[in-house]
Parts: C-alpha cells; sequence; structure tokens
C-alpha cells in the first residue's frame, strides 16, 4: 500500500465516516446496510469494510481497493456491493464519492416503479441540485434496475444504460435502495439529498392523487 | 459600506445562521435549497450567499444587498431569488425578516394546488399565528404562483396579487416552496413553523378525505 | 403570593419548561400554540405566560393564578386558554398537571371527528397507558368538542360531557388540540403520548383502509 | 444471587439502558410500553423493571429473573410480558437479548395484518439483515397472534407455531408491538431495525397500491 497517499485516505475515510453519521441519523441506513466509497487516485478508492454500522463508522472501518474491487493492503472483506462502486469510478473518471444509502422512501419508490424500469422526475425546482441541471422545466430520469445477488448482473444493467447514452446522476434497484456519485464528497451529499426529497414527493403525489397518477402517461 | 451598521448587520448575520441551522435540522432546506434575509436599514438588507449550505451558515456566508438586489460592499453573488426578498421589503416597510424554505410539505402542495393557483385554509386555530389574526372563523389564502427561472415574471406575480389589494403573509411557487415574512425574525419564524403545520394538516385531510376533499367547493 | 410555597413554584416550573422543550422538539407546539399548567395547592395553579415560545421556556415565563384563572401576585397574562386548565383542577380534585398541545396527528383527527363529536379508541394495547385502565379489551372515548374563542363555550361543553357522568382523561377541540391530566407530570406526560400515539394510529388505519373505515359501527 | 455474575449483569443492563434510551429517541417506546432483556447464564435473564419510562433506563431498572420468569435476589416486579421473553430464551438456546417495542408502524401493521395472522415479507433487499438470510428472494413470514392479557394464552401461541417447525425471527401481538431477539443484543438491534423498516415499507406499498394491495394471494 506504499502508493497510496496516507494523508488523502485518512482525510477520505473522515469525511466518509462524517457521512455515515448524518445518514444514519437521519434513518438511511438501517440494520448494518448502505456503502459509501471516495477515490484516492487514478487507480484506487476508500471503501466501508462489509457489515458494519455504517452511523457509527471509525477510521478502521475504511479499506482501500483498486478499481476491480480488490482489497489493497489489508485482509478485510469490502462491502458486498464494492463492484458497483468502483464501476462508477471506472466510467465517471470525474467521479469523487459515491453513496449508497437504503431510506424507506428509495426503497419504496423502487418497488414501486420496478415495473417501468425507471422514474421520470420533472417540474421540481429541486433537480437543478442535480449537477449541469438549470431549470425545472427538464426531464431527470431515474433508472430501477431488477435486484440481483450477482454484482455482475447489476454491473452489466448499469453499463447498458450508460452506453445506450443515456444521462446517468444516480440509480435505484428494486427493493434496495439508491446509489448516487458526485465530484467530491458535498456534492455527492447534495445529490443524494435531492433524490430523497424527490422521490419523497413523487409518492406524496401518488398518494394524494391515488393510483390514477401512476397511470399518467409520459 | 460605511453606512451599513456593523453592529446590525452582525445580529441580523447571527439570527439569519440561527434560523438556517434549526430549519436545516428540520429538512426544510434539502441540498443547498432555501434562502434568507433580513432588512438592515431603508435601504438594505442582509441576505444568504448563493449555494452555501442553509444548515451550517456562518457569519461569512451573508453579504449585503440594496433593496434593488445589487451586492453592496463585496463581490459576492447573491442567492438568485435575491429580487423576491428585496421586492417583500420594498412593499412592506414593516417586513423586517424573510424566509424562503423548501420543505417536502411545501413543495407537494404547491404541486398539488398549482392549478387552482391558490389553498384556502380555514377552520384552523393556528390561522392566529399569522399576524393581524384572531379568531379560527377567518380565511386565509395562499397564492401559488407558476414556476419561472426568470425572476421578473415571479416579481410581477406578486406584484399583482398585491396591487389587486389582496392580504398576503406567505406565497408558495409550483414545485419549488414558501416565502414568508414578518416585523422581526421571531415573527417570521413563527409564520413559517405556523404554515408549514396548516400546510401539513391539508394535505393529511386529503390523504384522509380521498380525492373529493379537493372538490369541496370555497 | 405570601401563601404560595417558593420551593413548589420553582420545581413546577421546572418541570412545566422541561416538558415544554422536550414537547416542542417532538413539533408538537408549533407557532407559540400551546399551554401548560401545574396544580401548586387546592387553590392555585403555575401556568405558562401567554405568546412565549414553548420550546423555550424558562422560569419566567411561568405565573401563579387561582382556580378562576386571575393573575396573582403579577400583571403578566396568562395563556388564553387558562380557564380550561383551571377548570380541569376545580372538577378533578387529584388532577396535579394539565397539558395542551397542538400537533398535527391532534389537528388533524379533530378536524375528520369533528362531525360525530368523538374518537373511539378501543383493541389497543397502549390504552392500558391510561390511568385507571387495565385491558385493551376496553373502550377509550375522546370527545371533540366545537372550536370557540369564547373560553366559556368551551367550559359549559367539558362540563356537560362531565355531568352526563361519561369517563374522561383527555378531549380535542377541533381544529385544534387535544387537552389531558393527570395525577403528576409523568403521568400526564404519559397520557399525552399514549393518545398522540393511539390517534396517529387510528389516522393510520384509516388511511390504509379508506374511506370505509370511518363507517364502520360503533 | 451469589451465582449471577455481576460483571456479567451491569455489562447487560448498561447495553439494554443504552438500547432503551436510543429505541426511546426514535419514539418506538411510547408511554412507558415495550421491555427489554438479556440472557446472563443458562438459567437468568436480566429484565426490564416493570412501569419503567423506557428512554430514561438506568442500572437500576434492570432486576434478575430466571427461565420461569420468577424474580431472583429482589422484590421488584419484573415487566409484565417477561414470561414471553424466558419462553425466547428456553425455545432458542443461541438467542443473547429480546426486544420488545411498541412502534407506530408494528402496532398500524399488527392491526391491520391481525385478521390474515401473518405478514409475509419477499423481494426486499434488507431481509437479508435477518440472521441466516442470504438473499432477497427468500420468504420472511411474520406472524400476528392475538392480544391477550393471560401470558400463558400469548406463550401457548408462540409454542404452537415453533412446534409446526416453522421458522421464527420476530413475532407481532396484535394491537401491540414486535418481539424480536438475536444472537447479542447488536444482532437484535439489527433484526428489529430490519423488521420495523420492512413493515414500515409494505404499508407504504399498501398505501400507495390501495385496498388491493391486501388482496394480492399469496
Amino acid at each position: 500500500m506504499q502508493s497510496i497517499d496516507r494523508v488523502q485516505l485518512e482525510s477520505c475515510a473522515r469525511q466518509i465516516a462524517d457521512a455515515g453519521r448524518e445518514l444514519g441519523a437521519l434513518g438511511w441506513t438501517p440494520a448494518t446496510s448502505s456503502n459509501f466509497s471516495m477515490r484516492l487516485d487514478a487507480g484506487h478508492a476508500a471503501v466501508t469494510i462489509s457489515g458494519r454500522d455504517k452511523g457509527r463508522l471509525d477510521i478502521d472501518d475504511i479499506m482501500v481497493v483498486d478499481l476491480e474491487g480488490r482489497a489493497v493492503g489489508t485482509d478485510a472483506r469490502p462491502s458486498a456491493e464494492t463492484a458497483l462502486h468502483t464501476q462508477l469510478y471506472r466510467r465517471f473518471p470525474g467521479a469523487g464519492a459515491v453513496l449508497h444509502t437504503h431510506s424507506r422512501t428509495q426503497t419504496v419508490a423502487s418497488r414501486l416503479f420496478a415495473g417501468r424500469g425507471v422514474i421520470r422526475l420533472e417540474g421540481w425546482e429541486l433537480q437543478k441540485a442535480i449537477a449541469g441541471t438549470t431549470t425545472h422545466e427538464s426531464v431527470l430520469d431515474v433508472p430501477v434496475f431488477p435486484n440481483a445477488q450477482d454484482m455482475s448482473v447489476l454491473v452489466r444493467a448499469v453499463d447498458a444504460w450508460l452506453d445506450a447514452g443515456k444521462p446517468l446522476h444516480g440509480y435505484l434497484i428494486d427493493g434496495h435502495g439508491i446509489y448516487t456519485w458526485g465530484r467530491d464528497m458535498p456534492e455527492t451529499r447534495r445529490h443524494l439529498e435531492a433524490f430523497e426529497f424527490l422521490l419523497g414527493c413523487e409518492l406524496d403525489l401518488l398518494r394524494l392523487r391515488g393510483e390514477s397518477g401512476l397511470q399518467r402517461p409520459f
């Protein structure tokens, strides 16, 4: 692990632990679900070790992997979904952090829209919190991929979406939660907060408008 | 900036930062949305600088503008919606503070009632928390203006409402959030809490009574 | 005020302030609504002064009244609804504390059931949290009285219910909130928590079962 | 009580008090409901004393019972439902902790599904938080037993389920709350968080899909 910058690693570990504590307090990481990471350099990332309580993360709960998801300089086992994190660092060279959470809103939205495969968000001012969006008069599509215990199936689903040239800032997995990313931790937190808020608003509108809300054409 | 009273500015900046922290903890300012201001004197206001995390505001995140929304004594860029704040200080000489937040309840209510253009509140004891209201047997109309990225469109919509002589204590923008104001920060906080509560109650009643609740005549 | 025990008064004021802070943090006292009191002796009670922020009560925000609601030893104005507190101390010699809060659940339930005039709770284990209830196989009726700005109208409504010999542990006012009481502050807090919980459960069941839930006979 | 290891007892009491404070802060133990325990050795458990505020538990609020639920070395009265805790330690030799909470979600779900007698959870990633579950493509049945003030009736209902050879990781009592357990306190907390989350998701889906959601065959 001589190639890893210790200061950089400690700074990332601290940012990850802070995010874990604050997202845990919001109830978005129930029952040791969720995992977080930050890019260290062109070939490495810091990720949470599997099974730790995400609301009480310590610097010792963070480990280094290469961008194929292999542990570097440790025998610890990375989070099961590490392959989804490293895929994002490979495909988005500008991505500096990835957050996967598991809030009730995210999970319920994923189940409800799994049949469609996508949640279309439009007309919300907060869409502008997603990097590159400058007006609420835009469309923000959040795909919902089928769940799979085999990570390579999920990796292929994400690759297929990206290879089709469609914009992607975050995605849901059916019955599972959200993945989102950004330039650095503050931007990634902002993206996560925006998706949580927008999915919550969408579910509220559905509750208020009734089943017919689901049938509106788009 | 020699004309600005430093003590007054620091006091206002502290009140704005406190409000930001407390409203942020309630989840009403997601993803760096929301902005806050206080009147400094007949011609100036202190407003939040654009893009800062409203839950972690510091005194350095506050700047001075004149009532046309132009920065005074700084190169910082004020919040995009500053024109809506300064309009309120111009039209309401007694207004000492303006709060714009973006809670899920406010945003969902704005979408649901955008077609009507107004939410009519009546029969709630908490209407008495709005300055000048002495009984629940009154009517409190909250307009919902269409969203626009061009602030001058929004300014004209608010002017039109006021020029028609209709009472106004707060308004929603479609898909966006609420603006409310008051004599000073405590009264403005009280107004904001009352609107949040009343909009939440109204949505709950709609959920419980079903779609027919929306069709009740008024 | 020579007849009032200072130590007793300070103890009550502290208990009231603690309750206010904790209930305020739960969001049950929005926009300076709500008021609290404790019995001092056979003829006096300590009550919150009108218009104070109930989440930030200090000992100075509490005053003494006799059981007709007249200020004792101060020029301060007691909370508008003091007459409802003193009525309860007169009618229930064992009552040591009265809490009036204004949560969204309490307020929405009061509006929804105002037409019936009563919410019947049955089959909930937590009914046993109400003093004197030993089984969930009992019935707990919570009356909903019409709102009135004239307190004497409300006092008469409560008197009529009690004079009819019906049990009473708490009541709602339409569009307003709940009043509950108990032997001392801990029992009163337990009653308040139980009512809030049970009303919330009842509303949830209505949301899940739909409008037909309201028509079930009782 | 000479046979009880004091260090072990103090460690368990501290873990129980910590759980109580944290679960109380989530609102899952309203009005002194709920009770908690940990196994001390093959024949004893530490349980909460009846009627204490579960959010403010102290080491003195914990007592020792044998696995028939009889107080050991104290005159204090154990929680009324102690028989349900000791049954679990007898039937599950690996169980090290039992938590009974009373959240609104748990209570509403128990009422809604009481007629069926079971809530079937499937397709949720978080089912994997339950020990021994390795895929979301499994079925997790949570029985709902009828409420009874006579604990022996409840004990027989749980015995009957287990004697039928059906898996059991937690159960609800109609109108009451949940019981869950695990190897130690962290695993039991994880199980409780997972059940609370999954029941909440299930209720949300029902709200969004309407009554028909309840009629889906299984």
